[in-house]
């Protein structure tokens, strides 16, 4: 049994505001606690059926608890909990800053987190180690984000800006995508900057257009007036690295 | 007012047995609800707001009734509703075969109704007019489907078939997405035939994999295990037509 003050706690943590004031959030399921577990963040308590605790390698400093599946559904967001939950420390925000050559990612208000999940998932796909994220974009610590990126949030960083200044102090390309751009099978990407992706309903701001050095497009052959963001994302980076490979 | 008999029919179709009984669907928003009007539907119902209802031209047959936001937010599956909800009615089941040089794509189990909707979208921007989907994919019907497909479902017809029978009826080339194949970049998708996307946590099954004769991969270049269904399908389709281009 989970006391009521633990489980007041690791409930609390779905909303944004105890997150951040706990500086604590919850991954849920048997791979995403595993992984994890081997990953440098600090995990504050494990709690799992004795099935996955037998088989768990708890850092030292975790405590560890054992929980029915049905504990773990009622103290998460899944329907269905496979054995495990975890809560972790949010690590120190720091500025991600491109280094020589390197390709970024800044998302320009992403409001699903879902949607956000993904996009790290898919950054992580295609070797993208930095995110940069408007302050309106999801948290990247919202349930839904951590169990959407598929354990990908443990490999890519993210930091909140202002996109437009933090554009302003750097000297690498932005590349955004719109609908009357260059087409991505044809665009000079170059080596490393910064791809821009828009919010789901309304793309990319006007203030962060004005950032964007080159305009891209994927070509469309059918009816759809838009793709939808994480799928917009993995088109162009599957471009962006199809062309540096034949460097 | 909506009367409770309508109210009680609408919210009934929430329900895939329900749809299934009726024959009928729900579409949410003012845009999808517009792009219903003018596409081969049969429009049973609209209910919107007074401000969507003075620029509304409704099919002859269409009955239309006057409704709060909150009265549609009641009635449907959104968080919030922009002034505008519609029941249509199913269209015959036909089984849907390639013409000559055609592109399909096939899902097999498919589960969430979401992914189901954002494919159905992402095949609309790229041409796919037709999808096979296996008896357990998703219903195209579901609200979180048409909701996703933002008015695609419009565009692209979808029928369910058991899809290793399906294949083993026809002469086209079937390409499948792997984590074993060969690069998207430089496979030869040829003119035409079937691309199959698996289901989102065990990929494409046994029998299924067993009907393709080209299996693709998408090449990664970082930490993540897969990229989820949709991306995947976009990001093979920007390849296959980015192909056919060239011819």
């Amino acid at each position: 049994m989970i006391s009521k003050a633990k489980s007041k706690f690791i409930k609390s943590l779905k909303i944004k505001k105890y997150r951040k004031q706990e500086q604590c959030f919850v991954v849920e399921g048997r791979k995403s606690v595993t992984e994890l577990l081997t990953s440098d963040y600090d995990v504050v308590m494990v709690l799992g059926t004795p099935a996955f605790l037998a088989e768990l390698q708890p850092k030292s400093t975790t405590e560890v608890l054992e929980a029915s599946e049905s504990e773990l559904v009622s103290l998460g967001t899944f329907e269905s909990n496979d054995g495990a939950l975890a809560v972790a420390r949010m690590k120190p925000e720091r500025l991600l800053l491109p280094a020589e050559g390197e390709w970024m990612v800044a998302l320009d208000d992403i409001r699903d987190p879902g949607n956000l999940g993904t996009i790290i998932r898919i950054a992580d796909w295609y070797g993208i180690k930095k995110i940069v994220a408007s302050p309106h974009t999801a948290d990247r610590y919202n349930p839904k984000a951590i169990s959407a990126s598929m354990g990908s949030f443990l490999r890519v960083d993210l930091c909140y800006a202002e996109l437009s200044g933090y554009f302003g102090q750097l000297q690498v390309p932005v590349v955004g995508a719109f609908l009357d751009g260059e087409s991505v099978h044809a665009a000079p990407f170059g080596n490393g900057g910064i791809l821009v992706i828009g919010n789901e309903s309304h793309g990319i701001s006007e203030e962060v257009a004005a950032c964007v050095a080159l305009r891209v497009t994927i070509p469309g052959y059918g009816g759809a007036e838009s793709l939808n963001a994480a799928a917009a994302t993995a088109v162009i980076l599957d471009n962006l690295r199809r062309l540096q490979k034949k460097d």
